[in-house]
């Protein structure tokens, strides 16, 4: 079997990037481990940044999102029972649009298989190789029998337990670690969402965030120890914390059946470079940011955007740039995104090591001045709707280099 | 010998009290420690926040600050190599001068004893009594003979080594403290400033700072060990590592004598609350700010202004309310400044516990972005030239509590 891209992984990352390839006429092949049922249905990420929300949009796969996404203008800080709204379309002119990453996932794998595109799903990667030569193996297994497929490059969009990035020699890359002292137990409860806006709560109990994802379907996340195992935590138990963080005067949490629960940890993780030869990483393959800022489906996206144009460029041209590049400049706008991402995480979260209550205070300012200035909850509102393009110091001619 | 008003401290915040008292008609003596000589030659900070410009020239002690002071309307961010200017003015509409703490000292004094107030130099505080009572009493002792000064009130502006904050019971507060792995070291240099605005530099081997404090004065500081002796930094080491980490093409560090070196650790530490009964601190015996956003002075002036309102006002009409609020109101803006210091302090330096670099990775990324765009560039120029006011959110109409 032989392809141009080989893509290992059916998520967001790996079925754009063949979305994309396909409007370019490039062939590719997405191999993914689990069942079309499987991925289809896998909580994750719900919000879209204006760039993505337009991406998908502009390449023909946004119509269903358009219908059933909910656009918002707008999410609220809440702090010890007050709320401020930071206006998120009037500081910057951008939106964004909550809609699940697993109906994303459904779109393009029906725009794929519609197109005649190849998505081979209960397919295991278990080998890459070839990378420094002209022609990449991936060897997998589907219905028990092995396989291979040969093809001119390969991205790995396998997630961060994939195979992909363990392919490239351990000398060629480096992987950079930051793990959070808490995680996220997150919750699907079947009840209206008790909010139009998503709320990001601080409490000195901890971190909670209000999200949502369908006018049945309401999404809620609690700060937790990351060791905790997740029968710690009853129904009841997670409602409570709720109501306690949550709670604002005239303002009430409504409570439905929890269908999932999970906890997850906290990390941020980046893996430099995100290639070698012709295997190239993107998604979480590549990095993790922690999930304050609702970031990673927005950064797997910007990863293939940036790839598909450089593999674009050498299939059309020959041109080699761009592609010898692309780790160069999809780093760029990782490391920001795990700044906003750090900055959103230690505003917003309590430490377990702070007995004197300093960094409980300073945070308490920090959250009274972001709610308060233009200019502050504007930097938070420019980073939260995505930064357009990597910000230069040149494109803004009163910040000038010197 | 008794006043009306007691103060424990000729630093900046004690001086100016008094002055500001005084323009009420209020009474004070003031006691330092020190001598007039020492107090008036000891180099502390240099930039002095727009607000703290206009309440000095306001009251009349301004006119050789506006003389010799130096405006300034920007400042340079400097990351290996590279600098962006970030115009301050432009982005805020204030500016900041240039004017060493020293010089406010020796105005300040000169005024208070032209108007015929009492400052006594070489007076040593030896305790505060009395301030759950409705007269409080500090003994000093000065020429060897032991005196007591009675007094409405204290206000304790003695430092962070003085003796007012343990004046209060130990039950009535608290100290909170952040304590930073690293310290500076200042120098000041017999060499005109290579610079006509302040450079705040991030480089791999550490923070360093040009700031001035007259057209033949350079004042600059290395980021070093906070275990370091000062005896382990001879001038060429200094001047060398200097040279290192503030290059830049085109531009040249000019070198000439020190006079003056010392290192000092960088610390967070705040006293909650700011008073008991008949005393109230202000100024570094309440709180200590990491100097990186060169805060301290400025902070203790604005105690002092919320303080002399409070005074002026029971004094004036028995309004206690003020008085009863100045540690809650002064505490509002403590905490958004020790904010602010901790995000400079946090973006500048290098921290020595980061293997994989992945901190100064999020660093570099952050500084890309705050000289890159406009909101985060003008969120640093507002706070830098201080926050006209405790900002609230419903001063600014489209961030709208909930």
């Amino acid at each position: 079997m032989r392809t141009q891209v080989g893509i290992v992984g059916a998520g967001p990352a790996g079925l754009l990037l063949s979305h994309l390839l396909a409007l370019q006429g490039i062939e590719s092949v997405v191999l993914e481990n689990r069942s079309r049922e499987y991925v289809e249905a896998r909580i994750r990420a719900g919000v879209l940044e204006h760039d993505t929300v337009d991406v998908l949009i502009e390449t023909g796969v946004g119509d269903r999102m358009q219908r059933e996404g909910l656009v918002h203008e707008g999410l609220e800080l809440r702090v010890d029972g007050h709320g401020t709204r930071i206006p998120l379309t009037e500081l910057t002119g951008r939106r964004i649009m909550v809609y699940g990453q697993q109906e994303v996932v459904k779109d393009l794998i029906a725009h794929r298989l519609a197109d005649g595109g190849t998505v081979l799903f209960e397919a295991e990667a278990t080998s890459i190789s070839g990378i420094d030569s002209d022609e990449a193996v991936i060897r997998f297994t589907q219905d028990g029998e092995e396989h291979e497929l040969a093809c001119d490059v390969v991205a790995g969009c396998d997630g961060f337990h994939g195979i992909s990035r363990a392919a490239m020699p351990d000398h060629a890359y480096r992987e950079r670690v930051h793990d959070y002292p808490f995680g996220w137990l997150g919750i699907t409860a079947e009840v209206p969402p008790s909010t139009d806006e998503l709320i990001y709560t601080w409490h000195e109990r901890g971190f909670a965030l209000h999200s949502l994802r369908s006018p049945e379907l309401s999404r809620l996340y609690v700060q937790c120890d990351p060791g905790d195992d997740i029968e710690q935590w009853p129904d009841e138990a997670i409602w409570a914390e709720l109501q306690t963080r949550m709670a604002r005067a005239g303002w009430t949490l409504k409570q439905g059946p929890i269908v999932e629960k999970a906890i997850t940890p906290m990390r941020g993780f980046v893996t430099e470079p995100m290639q070698h030869g012709r295997l190239y990483l993107a998604g979480d393959a590549a990095h993790i940011v922690p999930p304050t800022g609702a970031k990673g489906l927005n950064l797997a996206v910007a990863d293939v955007r940036v790839l598909a144009d450089g593999l674009a460029a050498w299939y059309a041209d020959g041109r080699t740039d761009l592609l010898d590049r692309y780790s160069e400049t999809a780093l760029k706008r990782v490391w920001k995104v795990q700044h906003f991402s750090t900055w959103m995480t230690h505003m917003l979260h309590t430490f377990p090591n702070d007995p004197d209550g300093f960094f409980r205070r300073v945070q308490r300012a920090q959250l009274d001045y972001v709610t308060g200035s233009r200019a502050a909850a504007t930097s938070l509102a420019e980073f939260y709707v995505g930064l357009p393009t990597i910000i230069r110091s040149d494109e803004e001619p009163s910040l000038r280099e010197l």
